[in-house]
């Protein structure tokens, strides 16, 4: 079914296949954080990883969330619409929390009044440098109706996500999404939405259960990213 | 005239006066780079900058853009409007330059395809970081009318500007503008418009006559300064 490799992120890898219009995605174990500086194995984060979002995509594209992801096909791997990813990374924060906190001296867990939607340039070069939507209409990355679109899918993912995660115990605090254009130029949520791309904070303890205990040798990566599967899939 | 001492920034000093709707604004030779890491006076540029901008701002109050400028007093000194300044930076963009350039690994002088506008949180501590709009509402930095109308009155500066000062045998590449409410809520074009807050290049030589040629030790900053003077004043 996979054909040559398109493109090796720092978490997953893209193949082709024989439709032109479909990708297969393999999830690494790869986790990576201050743009590849530190690097490690997780193990069994791949596979943690196409499971939530092959359990997620659905239920947004049913919120009426057009994605690129079509099903699972194995443990690591899922068979998804081909698309180009439009290099403008969208960060979601509903809780100040990180680089956000650091760049405008905020305790994190500042709560904000009203959501917060970020765009970062997707280049590892640049550390993905924070831009705003006129940079990016103005040097070719999207065209300000992709950028208005991408915005409203955003807020629907949040609106969408935050209430779900808080029925399972969790508070959803920020999230990077990516989105991509098919072949017939519809912008479509794309990439994957996990404990990689998620802040996600236990609602009773204010555990963290993403990334951050990673990026900030908290140790029990693998429990975290195993409890928000089973958050994730639980019935509310 | 000049009451207590309200304010000292980097290049003015505000003042109160006996009414109560109105400032004194003080033009020093002080400046500044670098978040105040270079410092040095440039003799001069108090009168200078003072001038043009008494020179621009009825001229951008005729365009129908509503400034804190009153009148010119003395060399230094100009009556104003009593504003509280809005602490989120405009940054409007013609073509990119400086810190944009290095952000998003672009040639200085890069066209645009359209103008960009940024915005930063005015903060000495943090380094003026960049910013969204969204950021600014969910802080409490300024409401969403009011980013919306700064956005609107930027883009009018620019678009009165930018022929302004290409008559004038000028590249307006950039500029800084900043905004204040007055008592009554209006949101006010206020600070100064000078080469301390844009980018000139002169339209036949590309030379640089603005603050950039003490930021990189080019030399001759009084001169540019004064050159400027006489083509904002010159008749087109």
């Amino acid at each position: 079914m996979k054909l040559e490799q398109r493109y090796e992120g720092k978490a997953k890898r893209v193949y082709a296949t024989a439709d032109p219009h479909e990708y297969v995605v393999e999830y690494k174990d790869d986790a990576t954080a201050f743009n590849g500086v530190k690097k490690a194995q997780v193990a069994g984060k791949g596979e943690i990883n196409n499971a939530i979002t092959a359990h997620l995509y659905p239920l947004l594209e049913r919120a009426g969330i057009p994605t690129h992801f079509l099903e699972r096909l194995s443990d690591r791997e899922q068979r998804v619409r081909a698309v180009e990813i439009i290099p403008v990374e969208v960060i979601v924060r509903n809780v100040a929390a990180g680089s956000f906190c650091k760049r405008l001296g905020l305790e994190e867990g500042t709560e904000l009044a009203r959501p917060v939607v970020e765009y970062c340039y997707k280049s590892d070069a640049l550390g993905d440098p924070l831009i705003n939507t006129d940079t990016a209409v103005a040097l070719g990355w999207a065209t300000e109706e992709e950028l208005t679109r991408i915005r409203e899918l955003a807020l629907k993912v949040r609106d969408f996500l935050t209430p779900y995660f808080e029925a399972r115990g969790i508070r959803l605090i920020d999230f990077k999404l990516e989105f991509g254009r098919t072949h017939d130029g519809q912008v479509v949520l794309a990439d994957e939405i996990s404990p990689d791309t998620c802040r996600f904070w236990d609602a009773a303890t204010g555990e963290k259960l993403d990334k951050d205990r990673f990026r900030r040798d908290l140790g029990g990566v693998e429990d975290a990213y195993a409890e928000m599967l089973r958050r994730v899939t639980a019935l509310a």
